[in-house]
């Protein structure tokens, strides 16, 4: 990247937080800096454990409809954070919470809906909320969500190998097809599973400690399938490969948007499922315990010695990009 | 407090927090959770240490000018934070950075001025940038700071006794001085001495390490002397006086701002000072620290039985008010 010509108003969050911030993380105890989905740090020598950090904002009219509920964007923004630790493997256990909040919503009932969607997402997941600080402004949160870990076992972006087969959790394009559907474009009502999906998508804790043995690099599709799927290839040196007509749809969205549920689901983001590489000599443990139903995920395609993604449909390659950018998702300052 | 019929409006960010998020924390290995400068946890049973987690937002206008240099706005964002571990007794370690920036802000300058101001506090303080998230909004950001306390050591705000002495760290009142001189309303230049205390206030975090033995409570004066004394007194069912000839502050207030500089000190907040108690019989101990330059600290007064804050001229009593609300330094909804 030709950084000192190229305009940073081009430029996404990913690269503006890999140029200005990623120099700032080589000190003591930082086993994992920024990069991935979280932080892993050792907190103290001798310790089998190790604290997983991740940093999450959620802006109003950015991250969440302005008309959001206050209960609503509590579980939304606490979800989303919990994802990136099940991305990690690791088990959440404390949070803060920085709100800034307009003067006309610092009301009882805006507050009383916000506290109670964040004790339900907090009780299931049992984390504690340890800080917190309100200030006036528009109406925006950051949660910082602290979990643990047992040392070497924490799954991160970078341990894919050509061979490995290729998961995702859940359904693919749900986060999409919510946004679609809030959007003024849409005269649609919203249906129920996607409203639920969109504000209180399902960390995946249960399914990431699963696969801390089995997973070879694992990431929360935040952003869409292709663009968070390049991010494990560029950290693991590797490419991939997707058959189409295997990725995960609710028929609901097969349905209903026939012509939108594939780049929905390769690019809509908001999906908070995971993406995860499994050895193929460990396919089979995989596949019992799906079958088994302890994890809730499908194969979708295969790691490659290549450094593209290639989308592969039942009838031969459709798309080969060696450009991972275009698979960007929400870019903030484009 | 009669909270059903007060109008939320008129509350700060204290109650607020207080009513809305305190419930959220009763969980496992929480030692001390929302109500103090930072959270205390214990991340391993049988560990001698604890995690200590403070967070705070620095919205631009609010908490500094929105025409501040972006190099001063990350040192004062990291130094106010570390400030809060100061008040523990802790030692940073790693902190995460949500940074809300507008379009006009993402670019080079901004961006390397920022970077450099941030590395440089951290570098100060040897802790470590884990995690960073960077979205599109007006300027804001949130930093999530995780320090380290050997157990049972961490200063609180709760441990004051009638009888103890009262100290504060430093001089007071130029965080009120710099926000005065760089109001609309002033035409004197910036003390230089000022605008650095301002931008980058010295966290005392070693101050902190040495108190951890010897102080019964303590913490940081964000929000003005008088304020944050109140925490202490309410904290620790104890009251206070204050002498108020014995404050710090330093000649440059006292020549140049002779009509404010006592109102300042005791109210003015952002002056990121320790205000700490010491038990009578140490007192011999924290004055030879103080005399040996260990330590910056003056003597200003007691606490007492009662629960008021008694503010004492050479002459005899000036003020004593039983209602400790008042002394509340900046409130975000009144």
């Amino acid at each position: 990247m030709n950084s000192e010509l190229k305009p940073l108003s081009a430029i996404g969050e990913f690269d503006l937080i890999q140029r200005y911030f990623h120099n700032l993380t080589a000190q003591q105890g930082v086993e994992l800096g920024i990069g991935d989905d979280a932080a892993v740090v050792s907190f103290e020598a001798n310790s089998q454990s190790r604290l997983v950090v991740a940093t999450d904002s959620l802006v109003a009219d950015i991250h969440f409809p302005l008309c959001s509920a206050a209960y609503d964007i509590a579980r939304r923004s606490l979800c989303v954070n919990l994802s990136d630790l099940a991305a990690m493997g690791a088990i959440p256990r404390w949070f803060t919470l920085a709100l800034n909040l307009p003067q006309h919503l610092a009301v009882d009932e805006w507050l009383a809906g916000f506290s109670r969607g964040l004790g339900e997402i907090a009780n299931d997941h049992n984390c504690a909320l340890i800080g917190g600080d309100v200030s006036r402004g528009n109406l925006a949160l950051t949660i910082t969500i602290i979990g643990q870990v047992p040392a070497d076992e924490m799954l991160t972006r970078g341990g894919a190998k050509p061979g490995d087969h290729l998961y995702v959790t859940g359904t693919l394009g749900d986060g999409a097809a919510a946004l679609w559907l809030m959007s003024a474009e849409s005269n649609d009502p919203m249906d129920l599973r996607l409203r639920e999906h969109f504000y209180a998508p399902i960390p995946r804790i249960k399914e990431g400690i699963v696969l801390r043995d089995l997973a070879t690099a694992c990431i929360d599709i935040s952003d869409g399938l292709l663009s968070d799927l390049a991010h494990i290839c560029l950290k693991s040196s590797v490419g991939a490969e997707i058959n189409l007509s295997r990725l995960p749809v609710h028929s609901y969205l097969k349905t209903n948007f026939a012509n939108f549920f594939l780049e929905w689901a390769l690019s809509g983001g908001d999906d908070y499922e995971l993406c995860f590489t499994v050895p193929s000599h460990r396919v089979t443990e995989i596949d019992r315990l799906i079958r088994q139903g302890q994890i809730d995920a499908t194969p979708i395609g295969k790691i490659t010695a290549g450094d593209d993604i290639a989308l592969v449909s039942e009838s031969g390659r459709t798309l080969n990009d060696k450009h991972f950018g275009k698979y960007r998702g929400y870019t903030h300052f484009a």
